[in-house]
C-alpha cells in the first residue's frame, strides 16, 4: 500500500454536455475540495466528451502523471456511456454481471413503475474484481479498480448521485489507503468580511501545521475549516478542540454556528431549542427569506406564516403599517421596516417578527439608491432596525442584494432568539 | 486561414484555487457555450495549478491534439502568474512592454488611489507581435498569438473580466477566422420530459444540418437550441425561422417561450402585456414561488402580495380556507388548494390566485406520500387544481420537490394568463 505522500490524483470528467457548456462542472470542485481536506495531492482536472478514443487517450495521459484517477460520468445505460468498458479494457479486465446491482436496478423500475429495457442492465456489468460503490440516489453503481499501485475510481455524472457516493464510500477508501484519519469542523461567520477576518488571523493561521485553518468566502459569509490528521478520529478531535475554542473566544459576535451548514439552519435550531416562532414580512426579498427558512426540514415547528407585501396597500391592509408612515417616510424606511416587523408578529401570533424593505434594483425607487435595505426585528424582549447598504456596484446584483438582505434578517433573528430571556 | 472544419479548441485553465476546489470552474462552461454557438469544435478541458512545468506540459499536450488553445488565469501581477511567460516561451517569442496597457494600468491605480508597484507593470509585458485584448473590468490585458496555424488565446481568470473580453473580442476574432456567422434561438418547454421530446423529434433532429437543434434538460424543463450558420446574421435568421415555427406548431401546449430565460420571466411578461396581477398562497413551497416571481426585475407591476401559510390557522385566518375543509380533507388536498387560491385572489384583489400545498419531505404527513403536491389556480375565467407526484425517490429531494411545485404553479399561471379573454 502506498504511503499517502506518493499518491497524486487526477479528476477526469466524461460528458459531451460539459464540453458544450450545457452544465457547469461542479463535480470537479466538490471532489477537489474533499481531496484537499484529506491531504491527497491533485494536479490536474481533465474533461473529455463521450468518445472512447479520446477517453482512452486521456486515461493514458492521466496515469502517466498520477496514480489515482477519479472519473465522473459515462456510467449510464445508453450506447454512448462507455467509461467502464474503456477503463476495464485499459486494465485488461472483462465486465461481469454484478447480481446485487442487477437486483436493485430491477427493484427501482418496479417501484417507480417504469419500463426497464435490457440496456438498463448494462449498468450492472462491472469490471471483474472491482470494489462496487452502491448508488443510493440513482441506478448506476460506481466502482474502484486497484492494480499495481494504480487506482481508478468511477463515479456517476449527476451531482446528486456522485456527491454522496464520493463522500460516503470513496473518501473512507482513500483515507484507509493513507493510514491516516482526517477530521474537520466548519466554523461559520456572518457580518465580518473575509479579508478582515484573514488579517486578524493571518499570524495564527500561518504558524499552524496540525490542525490547519483554511478560510472560504461565499455570498457575504466566511467559513473557516479546521482540519486535523491523526491515527484515530478521537486524536483528531483532541487536536482541533483548542483551535475551535480559540475562534469562539475571539469572535463570539460573528460566529453563528459550528458544523451547521447555513444561517437558516442555525436559526431554525435556535428557535426549536427555545420553543419560539418567527414570522416574516418581506418587501424587497419577495419571499426569499421565508423560502430559506422553510427549506430547513422541520421548520414547520418554528414558522407558521410569512407575508410578501410587495404593494403598499398590502403593507397597510395585512400588516397594519400606517398610511401616514408610508406617505411620510416611504416604503423603504426604518419606520416602515419597524411597523412591518411588529405587524407580522401580531398577525401570526409569533414571538419574533422579521421584515425587509429596500431597493434591490435595477434602478432606484423613491429617490433611494440601489442596495439600501432596512431589516426589522420585533419581539417583546428585543427590537431593532438595521440600515444596510448592500450594493457592490456590480452589473447584475438584484439577486445578490436580495440574498444578502435575507441573510442579515436571518442573522438578526438568530441574535434575537439567542437573547431570549428563558421564560416565555 | 484555416476553414472552420479544421479548427478544434482546448480550454486550459490555470489556477491552484480551482484544484483546491475553492472556486467552481465557470469560465470553462461560459467559453464552451460560446464556442458551441459559433460552431468551433471543443474536445478537451484541462486545469493545472500555478506551476510552470505542469503548464508547459499541458500546453504541449493541448497543441498536440488541438490547434486553438484558450487559457484563463495566470495573467496577474504576482510571481506565480506565469501564463504569458510560459506560452511566449513555447512560441519562442520575447516579452515586450506594451505602452497602451502600461498607461491604462497607471491610470487605474491613480483613479482608485491605490499604490502601484513595479510588479503591476508585469501585466503590460506582452509576447512580441501578439494581438492585445483590452481588459475593461480589471488591469490584466489578455492576448492572442497566432503562429503556423496554432492559436493561443490568453484570458484573465476572474469571470467578471474574462467574460466580456471573450464575448466582445475573442468571439469576433474566431468568427472572422471562420468567415461565418452563427446565430441561435432558445425554445423553452415545460411539462414534457427530455426523453419524450427527443423521441418525438429524433428523426427530425438527426436529419438536420443547418440549422441544427440540440436539447438541454434541467430541473424538469427542456430547452431546445436552434442554431444556424450563414454569411450574414439575416441569412442565419432566415434559416432558423421554419425550424422555430415547426416546433411552435407541434408543441404549442409545452412551449412557454422563445429566448425568454425562464418560466417566471415568461409569466411576468405575459401578465404585463395583459395588465393582469397574480397573488400567491404557499404551503409546501414556503415562499419559493413568490421569490421566483419577484426575482424578475419589473415584477412589482404584476405582483402585490404573497402569503406563506405554513400553519393551518394561517390558512383559515388569512386566506379564508374553511376549517371544515382542513378537517375533512386535510391541508394537502385538492379542496384546500382550491380554497387557498380563491382566498389569496380575494385577499390581494388580484386577477389570478395561485396556491401550492403538498408534502416536500423528508417523511410523509397526514399519511400522504412525499412528493404529493396540489397546485391551485383561481381566476374569473379559468380555475383548476393539478394533482402532482413530484418525488423521484432521491435521498435529498426536498428542495427539488419545492422547486418543481413552484414551476408547475408558474406554468399553470402562464396558461391562465394566456387564456385571459381580452376584456377585463
Amino acid at each position: 500500500m502506498n504511503p499517502i505522500q506518493h499518491d497524486s490524483a487526477e479528476i477526469l470528467c466524461i460528458g459531451t454536455e460539459i464540453l458544450l457548456g450545457n452544465i457547469v462542472n461542479t463535480n470537479s470542485a466538490e471532489i477537489s475540495r474533499a481531496l484537499a481536506e484529506i491531504g491527497v495531492n491533485l494536479y490536474h482536472h481533465t474533461v473529455v466528451g463521450d468518445n472512447p478514443e479520446r477517453l482512452k487517450e486521456a486515461l493514458e495521459i492521466a496515469f502517466s502523471r498520477n496514480n489515482i484517477v477519479i472519473t465522473t460520468g459515462g456510467l449510464g445505460p445508453t450506447y454512448d456511456d462507455l467509461t467502464k468498458e474503456t477503463i476495464a479494457d485499459y486494465f485488461g479486465l472483462p465486465l461481469v454481471l454484478y447480481e446485487p446491482s442487477a437486483r436493485s436496478i430491477r427493484c427501482f423500475f418496479e417501484k417507480w413503475k417504469r419500463q426497464m429495457t435490457e440496456n438498463n442492465l448494462k449498468q450492472a456489468m462491472m469490471p471483474e474484481g472491482c470494489v462496487v460503490l452502491e448508488n443510493h440516489n440513482g441506478t448506476a453503481p460506481g466502482c474502484i479498480i486497484e492494480q499495481e499501485g494504480k487506482v481508478a475510481v468511477m463515479l456517476p455524472g449527476p451531482p446528486r448521485e456522485m456527491g454522496p457516493m464520493f463522500t460516503q464510500q470513496v473518501i473512507p477508501y482513500l483515507q484507509k489507503r493513507s493510514g491516516q484519519v482526517f477530521r474537520s469542523h466548519c466554523v461559520y461567520f456572518f457580518g465580518i468580511g473575509e479579508s478582515a477576518l484573514e488579517s486578524e488571523l493571518r499570524d495564527t493561521i500561518e504558524g499552524m501545521e496540525n490542525p490547519t485553518i483554511a478560510p472560504y468566502a461565499k455570498d457575504g459569509e466566511v467559513m473557516l475549516r479546521v482540519t486535523a490528521r491523526a491515527h484515530t478520529a478521537e486524536e483528531a478531535e483532541e487536536l482541533m478542540r483548542p483551535a475551535v475554542a480559540m475562534l469562539q473566544e475571539r469572535f463570539p459576535q460573528y460566529i453563528y454556528g459550528v458544523d451547521v451548514d447555513n444561517l437558516q439552519t442555525a436559526l431554525v435550531r435556535a428557535l426549536e431549542q427555545r420553543g419560539l416562532k418567527v414570522a416574516t414580512a418581506e418587501s424587497c426579498t419577495g419571499g426569499y427569506l421565508s423560502k430559506r427558512i422553510t427549506e430547513v426540514a422541520g421548520s414547520s415547528a418554528v414558522f407558521d406564516c410569512g407575508v410578501t407585501s410587495y404593494a403598499n396597500e398590502i403593507k397597510e391592509k395585512l400588516l397594519g403599517v400606517r398610511r401616514e408612515t408610508l406617505e411620510r417616510y416611504g416604503a423603504v424606511s426604518e419606520q416602515t421596516a419597524r411597523e412591518m416587523a411588529d405587524g407580522v408578529r401580531r398577525l401570526a401570533g409569533a414571538d419574533i417578527g422579521l421584515s425587509t424593505t429596500g431597493v434591490a434594483g435595477p434602478g432606484h425607487s423613491e429617490a433611494k439608491p440601489v442596495g439600501l435595505v432596512y431589516v426589522g426585528v420585533s419581539s417583546e424582549w428585543h427590537s431593532e432596525v438595521l440600515e444596510l447598504q448592500l450594493s457592490r456596484g456590480y452589473q447584475n446584483e438584484r439577486d445578490l442584494i436580495r440574498y444578502l438582505a435575507a441573510s442579515y434578517a436571518l442573522s438578526a433573528a438568530l441574535g434575537a432568539a439567542k437573547g431570549y430571556p428563558n421564560e416565555k
